[in-house]
């Protein structure tokens, strides 16, 4: 598969919707696209197998804690991310910026780049957009991420404005040290927090440079959807049509398809894996809590239409009492089924774009999220 | 599979070594066997399919643990224990007994039974021999144990006398309160603790009550393996030859060797899921802890010859990494990793007793373990 070429191209479109496929060294990601987060070189309580089950073409994994442990040269030694965490198809890593600089206590940033201690051991490290080009090709990242700053929400004009204009100059300095590789990919993160100016600003900016994709970063941290979804609808229609769009750490499956309707190609979001652990699931009738004692004597699947292990084969009594005895095979089987709505989701939204229905996809799927769950027994 | 009626057959000796299968309502398990813990209703961090890829034939689920939470009733309800926890196979379910005497603050016991507080909530349960039965009808157990008391170790000899014949009045009573069904199955356990002469007592009072299968309880509980081993060697030859022997808590690889060399049909044991779950490996060179920094660039399997999925698709270094960064996946693996290999044991076991070279294949299983693991790299 290693000869195949960067490229995205579009098959359909419905409105400001695309269903396109990203080639790569690593295999064809479907968009759009959901990519399940591999924090530390693992879906938490998954193999690789079953996330693939689910229909993910790819995974996300985090440079700031791939770098820490088992360190980025480590992984390069031994074979790169895929080969490590057993997963041959496409891998994008962030750049690390966003997790460094959550790290309030433990960063200091300048022109440079950042230097933080590790949240492990307190060891100093330092992130720069040529040490994160770095980290990602010891990686073997098939899409790296420029290093920037995710502007914090809420930020004046003038904070916005600097930060967003910094990272355009990060984003010039990764794309410089990236180091080209066939069917490797590098993207831009457009910033600006919600100003449209900065917004189109970023994206001009981020265009005279040149990238392979185009992502969207400084969203979903508290602005809330409608705020996010005007951003899209000033941002999108000002990239590049023929390069695919990725809108970072997002989100709920309503952010989903109303981000795909305003022209986003991928995703990546902690929800539906962490919240499987905490016993949350998505489904097409809203979220369920498999902790509430209603379930404790329910037979029925938690979703009869879905076609997880954890659907197929147990009831809603068998979950609600894995979580209740703390069993790991509450988080694998609720993670497994989270993963696999997401999926289905995209999926959908991927085959109503080629017939041109999204709209009508769109409706039946806030209809079903507002009908709520299934009424007890 | 329903219509089975429940009996042993040998198709081959080797010593005193049995090869036989068990034939049940919910199939056959092949003897000698190794039967996985699954506690609350799960194998820890394992899902059943992969259990049953491992090669095991049928599980054990704790009547102490599931009476308390889901409840029995409620799985009885819910279809039973194999529809609930989705094993079709074999189960079999303790009786309760030996995890409520360990409640050593929380338990008062007499002629009738054992009332205890659950370590749950604090709420009193009752368990005499007619609950346990009842319970284990609940859960739907393939194979039922009588209801005993694990004469502590060590007990002298009146102690252990006068345990062992109260746990013989309460197998009479089990025996008495179990509703016979097709194809399922209830064992005796024989106590008297390290006594020969108690020990002997025991298979003779359960004999004369006559039950489908023989346990041997009260072992591995502290008196070692060379003990162990002599006790067995003056029971299972009193033992029917005709049905099968339960070892019941055992044990470490070695021990599962020794007994099935000196007459043992069926174990089970926490150590491979247990051990697992804390980086611990159970394997042809004896015992590694993947914790250990010397693994972090070995980029080697665990077992090059072990085909669980932790041997085929991963490096020791991954599998060190996961246990360093907390990841479920860790557990999952190196579970899994364990199962096999017990199940790998039982395998070779029953091969060789089939060929009559049961001796040879102890020596190679024991020089093996001498050797220790691989060098490091
Ligand atoms: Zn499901
Ligand atoms: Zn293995």
């Amino acid at each position: 598969m290693t000869a195949n070429i960067f490229n995205f191209t579009i098959s359909a479109t419905d409105g400001a919707a695309r269903r396109g496929t990203v080639s790569t060294a690593h295999g064809d990601i479907r968009t759009p696209a959901f990519m399940p987060v591999g924090t530390a070189a693992t879906v938490k309580g998954m193999t690789p197998e079953a996330v693939r089950e689910t229909g993910a073409d790819i995974l996300l994994g985090n440079t700031y804690h791939l770098m820490l442990r088992p360190g980025a040269e480590r992984v390069g030694r031994l074979g790169g991310l895929h080969k490590f965490m057993n997963w041959e198809r496409p891998i994008l890593t962030d750049s690390g910026g966003f997790q460094v600089m959550s790290l309030n206590e433990l960063r200091k940033i300048d022109e440079n780049g950042v230097t933080f201690k590790s949240h492990i051991d307190g060891q100093r490290f330092e992130l720069t957009p040529e040490r994160s080009m770095e980290i990602q090709n010891h990686l073997d990242a098939t899409i790296t991420m420029a290093f920037d700053e995710c502007t914090p929400y809420p930020a004046d004009h003038e904070t916005a404005a600097t930060s967003m204009r910094r990272s355009m100059r990060w984003a010039k300095r990764s794309s410089e040290a990236f180091e080209a590789r066939q069917g490797y990919g590098l993207f831009g993160i457009v910033q600006g927090s919600t100003y449209e100016d900065l917004r189109l600003e970023s994206v001009n900016a981020l265009t005279d440079i040149g990238f392979d994709g185009y992502a969207i970063g400084g969203l979903a941290v508290g602005e809330g959807q409608e705020a996010m979804f005007s951003t899209l609808e000033v941002t999108t229609p000002a990239m590049l049509a023929d390069k695919p769009r990725y809108l970072m750490g997002v989100g709920k499956p309503d952010d989903l398809v109303g981000a795909v309707m305003r022209g986003v190609d991928m995703f990546d979001c902690v929800l539906p894996t962490r919240s499987g652990r905490n016993a949350q699931a998505f489904t097409r009738f809203g979220t369920v809590n498999m902790r509430n004692a209603r379930h404790a004597d329910d037979d029925r699947p938690l979703d009869e239409l879905c076609e997880c292990p954890a659907c197929r084969n147990y009831s809603r009594a068998y979950l609600h009492h894995l979580f209740k005895a703390k069993e790991i095979l509450g988080a694998t089987l609720l993670t497994w089924h989270n993963l696999q709505y997401y999926q289905d989701i995209m999926r959908g939204m991927r085959a109503a774009i080629e017939e041109g229905s999204l709209a009508s996809y769109a409706l039946d799927f806030f209809a079903a999220q507002e009908n709520g769950d299934i009424p007890p027994l």
